[in-house]
């Protein structure tokens, strides 16, 4: 099954304290839509200015994602800086330079209303509630959203979060969402709104996903070399969406190997700047990093 | 078998978001002997002050916990004093008072030294060394320490780490003890000096667990009311030893399930101030928080 995602397509430029990446591929629709290739084909909405090289659109292309609801309008592309500290868990914005993106105007090519999986990336909630209502009757519908819009259209942004199944977040935004520190309490009332499930992320410690009555745990992979954090939560997202849509299988067995998939993509994204760990990334090594996760993971029963 | 534990027990002056509590019961052997008392045989070694009341004693004795080395010397009891904003993940330390703890020369009593299990619970590590060398032939030591001992005696507390098989300490604590960001470089340091193994705790995100060739990592269990994490850190290692001390079983896999189990001892601690939660706490809850655990890490294997 094909997945539709909506976000952004931008130029980043991140520093860390293992180098510094100038200008580079980034953008939330990007890291997604590339994660999710490795599992399902997926078609990108978004939007550049003129300055947006071939190249990328090539990439993306090359990984059999859908460009055709990729809009080239005058202007330049969304540029993002944002520098990391050794702790690596949270990006100091510099800069957002949000130029082509402030004439967005979503229009999904024909093609793509009868998508059945759709994930809304972190863009303005107008354009992601846009988007949901061109797509005709999705099977599943995520979303993801960040403190900016948490802050600024907290309104609009609440009305996309009741129409969506899984909500996907970080953990500060899930606690500054609901003015609750308690991440369980918190999770209830976002739960209440009306998805089903939400999907903590917790950087370098892992996720948690909620639903009414069930709780899953999942580790982020221990690394020994991080380099460049920026992209990790979409390309979870993009594993995670991308295994369902290959799979079908939403139950809560298959939405747990979902992010397991899902962690895995974003422990390798996180091995270089960019999109460049991605690029040279086989799934013979998603395989074995799954295989990882479980090792990881797993204690015996006890006899109790 | 039995536990021998040293460590400090205390008054505690505790200000959490949920309440206060004033010279309650407190200090790092009295919640690991507390905690290791489910599972097996306790062996405190301890000093308090003329003013410590005989209640606390026999609550120790009532969880047949051996008080023959809590040695009780003229003066006052250590006091902990300190406060946890809503965060609670780290507190900050008002006030200690050290008072009998200043002249504490650990003797153990004869009956301690064929001890099979050792915890050296945080402590001045020349006070924890003497105790190590009292005890003649142990089967499994460990130990934790805190930031104030890395920064004041680095020395005397390498000299411990060299000499234990595992290694209990916080996060901040691993990195902090070796300058080195990165968590899994850290752990591989502390692993060369000698240790086995390191647990590294990590308040609400739970446990990573290292040896030179695996790593386990266990969640905290997600809880809607933590009233106080005083001793959650004894805590754990208390059901961590204690049921390592029970079942013997120093497998990898047995002492996956012991992190478990000093996981689940930990999330009843936080649940009520001091050692409330412990006074009421039944085994039969112990045993369905551990399959709680189960139901929250659980995934599938996927036929790759």
């Amino acid at each position: 099954m094909s997945i539709v995602v909506v976000g952004t397509v931008a130029f980043d430029t991140v520093e860390t304290p293992f180098g510094r990446g100038e200008n580079v591929l980034g953008g939330s629709a990007t890291y997604f839509s590339t994660s999710a290739s490795f599992f399902t084909d997926v078609s990108l909405v978004a939007v550049v200015g003129e300055d947006f090289p071939d190249e990328h659109v090539s990439f993306l292309q090359g990984r059999n994602i859908d460009t055709a609801g990729l809009q080239r309008i005058p202007g330049k592309t969304f540029h993002w800086s944002g520098r990391y500290g050794y702790d690596l868990n949270e990006a100091q914005t510099l800069d957002t330079q949000l130029n082509v993106l402030m004439d967005f105007q979503p229009e999904l090519p024909e093609s793509y209303r009868d998508a059945e999986y759709l994930f809304l990336a972190n863009i303005d909630p107008d354009l992601q509630m846009q988007v949901l209502e061109q797509v005709r009757k999705p099977k599943l519908v995520a979303c993801d959203t960040m403190n900016f819009w948490i802050s600024s259209k907290p309104e609009a942004l609440k009305k996309v979060l009741q129409k969506v199944d899984i909500v996907v977040i970080n953990e500060g935004e899930a606690r500054q969402f609901t003015g609750e520190a308690n991440l369980v309490k918190a999770a209830r009332q976002i739960i209440a709104l009306g998805c089903k499930r939400l999907v903590v992320k917790r950087g370098e410690y892992g996720v948690l996903m909620f639903t009414a009555d069930t709780v899953f745990a999942a580790p982020a992979y221990p690394l020994e070399e991080v380099f460049d954090p920026t992209g990790a939560g979409d390309t979870f997202a993009g594993g995670f969406m991308g295994y369902l849509a290959n799979t079908g299988d939403l139950t809560e067995e298959g939405i747990r190997q979902a992010i397991i998939f899902g962690s895995v993509m974003a422990s390798f994204n996180v091995e270089d700047f960019s999109l460049n760990r991605m690029k040279r990334l086989e799934y013979k090594e998603i395989q074995a990093r799954f295989s990882n996760f479980k090792a990881l993971t797993s204690f015996r029963d006890v006899s109790l």
